[in-house]
């Protein structure tokens, strides 16, 4: 198809299409003459996944090219692949601003309009050096490491702080525990159980899907798109059961 | 305690906690005489929550006020307490910016630094009149009534567009549908069943508390702060679950 077939079956705007061609986010369509190139179903996939990703996901364009690049890579075994791909998105980390050093002050939290409300913050990269000398943080490290160890997730152990998951996990139960809800593994192991539940769906339904680079398509979207649909799946559960166990 | 010692105490500082009390977020202390009051454990766990919700949760300070003030009314039962607080909380929607009459050009996407790709959207409160137009509302809904059947979910399916979780849910999954990842209740199911699963150790956990209001606090705590642990657990047992399928 033309570039503008593709921006019609795929809804998006045309100068989208192209801004997006331009950024290296969607490949190159094959050229039939000097002016015009043909493009197939794996760019309309390609187009959906990167708006997705772009607007769904709100994530930099920096970032979807990086996670991308994985994607594309065919040198890679499928878990280093997914790996790859995954560990290039955000990662929601529940970090208190400031925190440990807190210096908010009121000024901070009457100017929290709509844009500082907007959700949960995202872990900067570098792992942090506070471990030595932040007893949160030291409690936090000793708890996933537990966890991990009664769940028998070996990998998840191996990889330990080099995964950007388990670093997050270490920041939110670390703020967590600053600010007065200390957890620990029992509280914490039924839901990495549930979690453990929803990935074997997640591969289950990844493995229907018939080339490698459309499998680590998929597990790029249900990671960055369907977040939204877990969360609110789990507060209608929450009312549900509410309703269940106290009646109206 | 003086005031003095209930933000030495949580770690917060004196300039916030006033600020609280001033914002009504604090409940006054017991006055002891004209320049000083008295306050107890009950300060210092709201205290907690409160900081906890805006710092970590970025929850804005007029949804906090509105969510404690269902946290604090007693007149309620427990299930119209707990659902009224939670549904004051902000809902991950997963919508895509203008949709569905798209208006995002290049411009928008490259103006995408770091303020808009902090998280997902948040689902603003009017429920849409777009329902009877939009094919992709209209299939998101049938799902989601289709899915809340199988589940056997009574509350949800009567309480139905009432809830601001069904709503979030169903503006997720037509942002899907429109960018091409329709899903079906196959799907869902699952996923579904595991957040069930999560409610009801949540419920446990929250039973552990003496009073209404503690298990209405430790609820709102749950649902704002708990989801980047649950969020990176999925992602880390995505991860251990593909290395135990396909080998690293």
């Amino acid at each position: 198809m033309r570039l503008a077939d593709l921006g019609e079956r795929s809804g998006v705007p045309l100068a989208t299409v192209k801004y997006y061609l331009r950024e290296g986010l969607l490949p190159p369509g094959r050229r039939i003459n000097a002016t015009q190139a043909e493009y197939d179903e794996s760019h309309l996939r390609r187009l959906r996944l990167v708006r997705a990703m772009i607007q769904v996901g709100r994530i930099p364009v920096a970032t979807v090219r990086e996670v991308l690049a994985h994607v594309d890579d065919d040198s890679l075994g499928l878990t280093v692949r997914l790996g790859a791909a995954l560990w290039a998105l955000p990662h929601p980390a529940g970090e208190a601003p400031g925190a440990p050093a807190e210096a908010a002050g009121p000024s901070r939290e009457a100017a929290g309009g709509p844009a500082e409300a907007a959700g949960p913050s995202r872990e900067a990269a570098s792992p942090s050096r506070e471990a030595a000398v932040d007893p949160h943080r030291a409690a936090a490290d000793l708890l996933v490491d537990e966890l991990l160890a009664r769940l028998g997730w070996s990998a998840a152990r191996e990889l330990g702080a080099l995964s950007p998951a388990h670093r997050a996990l270490v920041t939110t139960l670390a703020t967590l525990h600053r600010l007065g809800y200390p957890l620990d593994a029992d509280d914490l192991l039924p839901y990495a159980r549930t979690m453990e539940q929803a990935a074997a769906h997640d591969l289950d339904r990844m493995e229907q899907l018939p080339t490698p680079r459309e499998q680590t398509e998929y597990a790029v979207a249900s990671a960055a798109l369907f977040e939204p649909v877990l969360l609110n799946l789990r507060r209608l559960a929450q009312c549900e059961e509410s309703n269940r166990r106290y009646g109206l």
